[in-house]
């Protein structure tokens, strides 16, 4: 199967891996407009050329791994240029715009929205690595709006992938993961900033800080290029989350003050639930683990 | 050495099995009213055997590593008990309340007053470790008020845990483990909670959140019995810790809503500047990782 990742990130580095070494792939090219990009994928071997967007129309496959803002763009005039047994699956963490973008395109058949859950928060090709997605969630919306032959290739590509997928309407989605997944970079991005604002001396915060800091923090290392335009595309979800979020933050405050000590270990025993999930969550992690 | 560590959970634990490894403890007795932990930290061999609070005359060092509201109860008692060349040490996590309790006491000189930074979303004796403290920092405040015999048994203490210590006084102390380590803790307890009341099909959570939502949320698996004295006894630098948070979240949410992605991008790359102070922290960790 010939294959074609466009951009060739953390994401779609690590799909064109994986689709390597399961052997779906016997031809592997690329598409990333960065040229230094391009230029160290094709050095660490993720593809085995690089194309530009023109030279697509061969391709059996065509995988969308770039900032929602762009895929949102780009993706119908990919639909206009492929041939018909081409079938093309995007990666991206909103769904509801991109599904809305080519509802009427005469090829939508040949499209699978997908958001394969993984990632870690850096970026570009260096970040790739085989296995990313290995037991991991995928969420397939609209399955109906796809061909049969076009669904049947997309789950063969996240089985090779090594992860379960699940079904769900773009707006669902969007909804699920602005909890889920959205806020949580948020509240990391501005735990980060928070503290940086105080801890001008930033010696005091590498001397003082745990892992746990460490830990709650580390998404506020994550892309601003890639996150930016995912939380644009996701504005009325997330707000409603952030808002969510900021309520519960005032009510603890609220019950600090009043030093309401045994509330506010209600509210944490209450958010201790959150541990059988967790646990849920590592067990799904593949258990190798790179040491810095 | 006679040492006798009261309270056997994570952190007396992880520091009874260093001191013993490091042969510092000749004879290592326990103190834990907890009657399941005490049998416990025994069956473990954390300590050689449990005594009560009454039998700790003829102790050389005690450490007391038990919630800080019930340090601060229990540590005048415990200074007018000890011999004249007994040194003891705490390992609570805030310090001008604790410092102040025993300001005047006739014993103040052999009183450390330290917070040894380490842990886990962990607690009890299970929990415990060889190695914790390693390469992590440790605060000491009020130097001055403890007598240079005590401490430089102090300093060998956390010298034998691996530890390196920094002076501070304890107003300082509490107001920077506000941010850097207390906030983490509300906003990991607040985004389970925000995530837990809306995603009332537990089920959703497991199959949508990556290890981006677990890392951020770990601390939210914390002991409430633990945390919630901290937060009251440092709930004005933690309040304000607090406000700051919320103010640059609601900033945050009101760019969203404006769809002013220039700003939201502004924030996340200013935010980003963690990343090297993260990986310092990190460099800081063992190297070994145990893979549950």
């Amino acid at each position: 199967m010939k294959v074609t990742v466009i951009g060739l990130g953390l994401i779609g580095g690590s799909i064109a891996i994986d689709l390597r070494n399961s052997s779906m792939a016997t031809v592997l090219q690329g598409v990333d407009l960065n040229e230094s990009h391009a230029s160290k994928a094709l050095a660490l071997n993720l593809v085995d050329s690089m194309v530009s967007p023109s030279e697509l129309k061969d391709s059996d496959l065509i995988v969308m791994a770039i900032p929602v803002s762009a895929l949102f763009k780009m993706l119908p005039g990919i639909l206009d240029v492929i041939g018909e047994e081409c079938v093309v699956i995007d990666a991206g963490s909103t769904k509801s715009l991109i599904c809305r973008a080519i509802s009427t395109h005469s090829k939508r058949s040949q499209f699978v929205a997908a958001h394969p859950i993984a990632g870690t928060e850096n970026s570009g090709p260096d970040a790739a690595f085989a296995g990313l997605f290995k037991g991991k969630t995928n969420i397939i919306c609209e399955q109906s709006k796809s061909s049969p032959q076009a669904l049947a290739v997309a789950l063969s590509v996240f089985d090779a992938l090594g992860m379960n997928t699940i079904f769900m309407e773009p707006e669902e989605h969007d909804r699920h993961v602005a909890y889920v997944s959205h806020l949580s970079h948020v509240s990391a991005f501005l735990l980060g900033q928070t503290v940086l604002d105080i801890e001008r001396d930033e010696k005091n915060i590498f001397d003082l800080a745990g892992s746990g800091f460490a830990s709650t923090v580390r998404l506020a290392k994550s892309s601003p290029d890639m996150w930016a335009p995912i939380f644009e595309q996701n504005a009325e979800y997330l707000s409603q989350a952030l808002l969510e979020y900021i309520m519960h933050l005032q009510r603890f405050q609220y019950h600090l003050m009043k030093r309401d000590v045994k509330e506010l270990h209600r509210i944490m025993t209450e958010a201790n639930r959150i541990r059988e999930i967790l646990n849920g969550i590592e067990h799904k992690q593949p258990k190798q683990i790179v040491v810095k």
